[in-house]
């Protein structure tokens, strides 16, 4: 009667679950507990025990989990804070970009790999996830932390930058490079990020009490809340940038004004979900390169050419913070996670990028987002006992 | 480059965006918000403006989103107060389904429709679909009103009924009535309701303490409820009853020791997933019955058959709660959203409904849903005010 109806609870108990087993058993061994989550992908998922493979739901309920993930990040984030680190973030996010994109480039040209295909993993190098580190600072209360406005900032950053690396990558692969469409994208992305950085919390402040006073259905405020998450996504994604771009400048929007009740009620929506982008991380994983001893070695090159080309192209953007700061901000923006898997996909269906070369740019993107976590907590351990540090200022 | 990932906030707009903005308008024209909800799904779907189809992410949220509103319903009732209403309810799921059954087959068959095809539109009136009704319960405040925890344990029992009579109806139509099997679906979906009902709780009270103070990752508590929740909701579909009836025995197995934390975390998820579930049943109405003007008559007959024979089938099962709570039981009772169109789904998947038949059935399960919530009000309203009636006893 109901046979249809089991999917949902089976898929959730399993994804769910092993997940929270998996964070727990980390957590006793003194591990992050979001490593544990990924594992716990990797090993329900199809390169291990092959109980669940990535579907339509799961991979929905992982989009959902990171877009909250963000918004709750951008709720503890005020815009001031950001703009602040704005200097140091975009050098950080630029040399960022230079970094791997020039390494991932040369060892697959050094490699006798074609031009384009050499590109393209160059490109798929560049783009930091920031849910993976954004979760770690999130839940050891490390958000407050100059490091960490510095790394969400530079993450914001990045993620445009990476739109117009992929825009001119992907030009090139179809061999017409339109300069004025390229500009146009840019401009777009640049120009909608910078207006919702800069205006987005005082048009809520102005116009949110209105509206909260006036509407009559029940928990209004988190509704509104929910709208403006999803409209802010949805503009994000129609400007060319990822969607968690908008989910954060969304919360950011809202810092000062969400109540209590209102973070509350997101937290659980972010405690369900996020598992499923943890798991689903780790769901992608694809073994397969262990098969052939030359991918096996190319993929812990470009693993390695991965880690530490942001490690110290970031690094270095942060100089004037100090080494501490260099480490932490160069390590909170290893992880690629699923921006560098899109971009491989898409050299993919483009006939650019061999399976093999798919599978080493998604081992890669897998196994930063395991490094990191663990770096991350070593490089800002005992951060919360400072002597608070006084902001950097810029101009 | 994140063309796919914009699916998910513009679903999630639409779909949430147009249900609260219905609820706020029924709202203020003094009509029950959960109509307009349902509403939404009727406008935004291929009825009216075809803006969104029910897809397999919509599904799966509506899924979730009803299995929450089961559970948070479940959170705020005592197994022991809906044991004591035990044989009232038990009167008012076999009135509630023997009534339904005998006017929807006898109006099939004095139409001349064939026998089984009767029987299966017969069938699809039997269950209840308790969702809405505790919907408008739990957003009134009425779920500690008698007439309440009749209707909860009635929608229970019905529920497991309900498995029975399409156990039966299934195997007539493949023409052979295998008794034993019967016997024992029945069985295992009765003794698992009655085990879960009657040492959930006390399990629960002795075991959750043990396990949330020796583990160690960040709200154990939500994340031993969400287990509790997937695990018996997938249980009971493995007992043959509905996924919902596990997570209301779940959140009823919880409701002696959950924390206000862990209330405002599901709420959370609930108030973000339940416009999902009334929207959803809302894209399913199918308006193609009015363009046949038998057809059309047929379902406005239909209709007021199903709405009538709860009322009064229900009603008289009540009888001993005096005229106030049959009413109120009765109307409770009446919606069937989306259980009935499993039933006739598979009717029409073993060609015993035409598909006309089919749309009739859809029809009436979707506008009773409509019909329920303003009656349901309507005879509870003062309920808040009055006096407390000593509470029924039985035995």
């Amino acid at each position: 009667m109901h046979a249809d109806a089991t999917n949902i609870p089976l898929a959730m108990l399993a994804v769910f679950g092993s997940a929270k087993l998996l964070a727990e058993l980390f957590e006793r061994l003194k591990q992050p507990a979001i490593v544990g989550e990924i594992i716990a992908g990797v090993l329900i998922g199809p390169s291990v025990l092959g109980w669940v493979e990535s579907n339509t739901v799961l991979k929905a309920l992982a989009d959902l989990g990171v877009l909250f993930l963000l918004f709750r990040v951008g709720m503890e984030v005020r815009t001031r804070d950001l703009i602040r680190v704005g200097g140091v973030a975009t050098l950080v996010a630029f040399l960022g970009v230079v970094a791997p994109f020039v390494l991932g480039w040369g060892i697959m040209a050094s490699q006798g790999a074609p031009h384009v295909e050499s590109i393209f993993v160059g490109a798929a190098m560049v783009a930091t996830s920031v849910g993976i580190t954004a979760q770690v600072l999130a839940s050891q209360g490390l958000l407050q932390q100059r490091a960490s406005r510095v790394i969400l900032a530079a993450a914001v950053i990045d993620d445009v930058l990476g739109l117009i690396v992929l825009a001119v990558v992907s030009s090139l692969a179809r061999e017409h490079l339109r300069i004025l469409e390229l500009v146009a994208t840019a401009a777009i992305a640049i120009g909608f990020t910078i207006a919702i950085a800069k205006w987005g919390t005082s048009t809520v402040n102005r116009v949110a009490p209105h509206l909260v006073s006036r509407l009559k259905t029940g928990e209004v405020q988190f509704n509104l809340a929910m709208l403006l998450l999803f409209a802010l996504a949805l503009a994000a994604s129609y400007a060319g940038i990822a969607a968690i771009v908008g989910a954060f400048l969304a919360g950011m929007a809202l810092s000062d004004t969400v109540s209590g009740r209102v973070r509350d009620l997101t937290h659980g929506v972010t405690e369900l979900l996020v598992p499923f982008f943890l798991a689903g991380i780790g769901l992608q994983l694809d073994l397969s390169v262990f098969r052939n001893p030359s991918t096996m070695i190319l993929s812990l090159v470009i693993l390695a050419a991965a880690v530490v080309s942001k490690l110290v192209g970031c690094g270095l953007g942060a100089m004037s913070l100090g080494k501490q700061d260099m480490l932490r901000v160069g390590t909170g923006m290893i992880p690629r996670g699923e921006v560098g898997m899109v971009v491989a996909q898409l050299g993919l269906s483009m006939g650019v990028i061999p399976k093999p070369i798919y599978a080493v740019v998604v081992f890669m993107a897998v196994a930063t987002t395991l490094i990191a976590p663990p770096l991350l907590s070593l490089s800002f351990r005992g951060a919360l006992h400072e002597e608070p540090v006084e902001d950097f200022q810029i101009g």
